[in-house]
């Protein structure tokens, strides 16, 4: 059964026991909240080395990290150590979407070696297959690519995006668009989609993906090929056609007892963002919301980390329930080892401003805690209070006070606390 | 004649034809704004060395950077590296925050070599006196106090920070808070007043003060001496009676032909930022409002410059004028010029994303134009369109495609644009 099941016929499973723990709710608040789709809990129930990672409503806004290799940077030892910096650094979760080397084994070296879920897009891996067979994307069967999703839930992936609502309907809503297509997965359905002149396998052989899911309790995180690739583009036509679409999938596989989380952009203006947020939940009955991003300007490479940490923030106290990392690397070049990190603890800062915003139990203490060490000048508690101790140590020893210890090099003897506390 | 009493009188400047010139917009929109006290021209008519730049309403939001040695730290070339740095990295102002070493000679240095407005918080130079005096700053007389100021401004500095609404009734209602008083000023004010249980000399002596800023046009900047230090007191009565105070001196500068902008915190939860913009405006007949952050989490020190970004670009999209950077040494220690240039770049990605949520005219056209160079896979103009070219170009060129040049590492072949483009 999968835990959507199984909270329907009131189980509270030890998945569930464990996530609300950690989370600080009841155990019921936790099964009706799968129950109702609002929660998904990513496991799959093959792969036992990792605790199931509770995401949705009213539970702590969740990171994820991408890593993976790419057909111009292939190496495994390198992917095994951006795993490690972002296990470190604190991401919820981890998506593999490597797309150069031994697709195969360093998904297991994934499965194996993280302690939180994996998650994958199957489709990366079909469209290197078609490659080594060398033919073309477009020449893929149907079978080719549900096999591929098979084979990776068989081997323990937690969660997989799939672009089931890049359709007929909604590719032509692209036309006119700055940037077109910008995810990966949706670039390639819509090249199949368009060469074959049919309908995308993923939409109309559903009920197929639906049985996999549940066979393993695969969490469905349903893409969003159609994401707007720069702020102009932004909740157009093409976007919000595949929301609708995504809201209606989201329904079928609730209804089969499948979980699903639903993706978002991307891009987005400041302004539009709370928007967003209202429409995927009314439109996806309340599914989770996954976010990448949002990015609030187009103009920062090389600062992608924060252009996406102002948008996260504001999308998270808002209601985004996930957020995906984005690295200073973004649109430049694969993320290093240094990116990944620095990635995850933008991404966390945002998340954890939305989790205050959101007057959610137990995020604004950790500040308390960590202003009142600041008040009282203790140094050793800030920096192990703060959200990257090693950082803030680094940056604290390499300016040592002079005259007075127990103040910074910032303000020296003309330290606010130390003239107000006298 | 100050900018302000020139534009009640009907007079366009040249001051306003250059900065409507630079913001797109009418000189007579320029005119009305500065005599509505919306918008201020901060250039001291005795600083030949810059053209004045215009803050508020309808403008583009602008960033300050605040430099300067401390006492722990005094180096005048690596304060010039600094400057240079700041503009640079496309600072609009700079704040010489000086604490160390000798003030005179640096302010100097930068009041010459800076081709933007610089700015200065006087009573930092007044504590200094007093230390060399070996006298505690409470020894102080108000016309020592005074003193500096117009030593200050004599000097050319554009505008400066006094802590005015630093009143008996507004620090009594510290009491309670976590952090107490974390600005410098307000700590060395209200030291002051509780020392002598006397009125704080600038608000009591607030005409001598205006007497002083009307003869050199300095603006004066209404420092927020009770600011929140931490997101659980923001927003408190001791900040809100502050305001309120400020509100009144604003009106009373304004009738005197004193330009003024009002300073704003600080440390803030992300969903209290709109509310505190939408009371300054009302409460400070619609002068331009400078933000420090504001900070949306106390967490992270180490990177107060991503806190504050979230903070700053929330705030600019619901009406503040002006951004002053933070950067990632806040809190553990003085900024080195790495900092500097980081905390600027954070700060001019805030103001942009600000800027283009609220729609003002340009902002956009520059996002647009960055997308169709990259939907062209151009990268020379995509680099030359961003906000740091050379970390662009440095993290691209870093990680060179091997099979297909026009595409990066991320995605190698599989590039969405390319997919999408066949």
């Amino acid at each position: 059964m999968t835990q959507l099941e199984s909270a329907r016929k009131g189980v509270i499973t030890d998945e569930m026991k464990a996530a609300a723990l950690s989370e600080g709710v009841a155990p019921e608040y936790m099964r009706s909240g799968v129950a109702s789709g609002a929660i998904v809990i990513t496991k799959n129930n093959a792969h036992d080395s990792i605790e199931g990672l509770a995401v949705g409503a009213g539970l702590r806004t969740k990171v994820n990290a991408n890593i993976g290799s790419s057909q111009d940077h292939l190496d495994v030892d390198e992917e095994m150590a951006k795993l490690m910096a972002a296990l470190d650094a604190g991401a919820d979760a981890v998506m593999d979407l490597s797309t150069g080397g031994d697709l195969k084994a360093i998904r297991a070296m994934m499965l194996r070696e993280s302690s939180v879920p994996i998650g994958t897009v199957p489709i990366y891996q079909a469209a290197l297959y078609a490659k080594r067979k060398r033919k073309s994307f477009v020449e893929l069967a149907p079978d080719e690519i549900f096999d591929v999703i098979e084979e990776q839930a068989a081997e323990g992936v937690d969660f997989v995006t799939v672009h089931c609502g890049v359709t007929m309907r909604s590719i032509e809503k692209v036309e006119g668009r700055i940037m077109g297509i910008v995810s990966r997965g949706g670039a390639l359905t819509a090249e199949w989609m368009r060469y074959h002149k049919r309908e995308n396998p993923l939409f109309e052989e559903y009920p197929r993906l639906l049985k996999i899911a549940k066979k393993y309790d695969v969490v469905l995180s349903l893409g969003d090929g159609l994401r707007p690739g720069c702020i102009a583009d932004a909740t157009d036509r093409a976007q919000i056609e595949e929301l609708v679409t995504l809201g209606a999938l989201q329904k079928a596989a609730f209804d089969e007892g499948v979980q699903v989380m639903i993706e978002g952009p991307g891009h987005m203006p400041l302004d539009q963002i709370e928007a967003n947020m209202i429409l995927q939940k009314r439109l996806c009955n309340n599914a989770p919301f996954y976010v990448l991003g949002p990015l609030v300007t187009d103009i920062a490479p090389g600062y992608d980390h924060i252009t996406s940490a102002i948008g996260g923030a504001i999308a998270a106290s808002a209601g985004a329930d996930f957020l995906c990392y984005v690295t200073p690397s973004e649109h430049l070049r694969l993320p290093t080892v240094e990116d990944v990190r620095e990635g995850v603890i933008a991404s966390r800062i945002a998340a954890h401003a939305g989790d205050i915003a959101k007057k959610r139990k137990g995020a604004i203490e950790r500040d308390i805690r960590l202003s009142k060490a600041r008040k009282a000048l203790d140094w050793e508690a800030q920096i192990s209070l703060s959200i990257d101790p090693v950082k803030a140590r680094r940056l604290r020893e390499s300016a040592p006070p002079t005259e007075d210890k127990s103040v910074c090099t910032m303000c020296g003897t003309l330290c606010a606390i130390k003239i107000d506390g006298k």
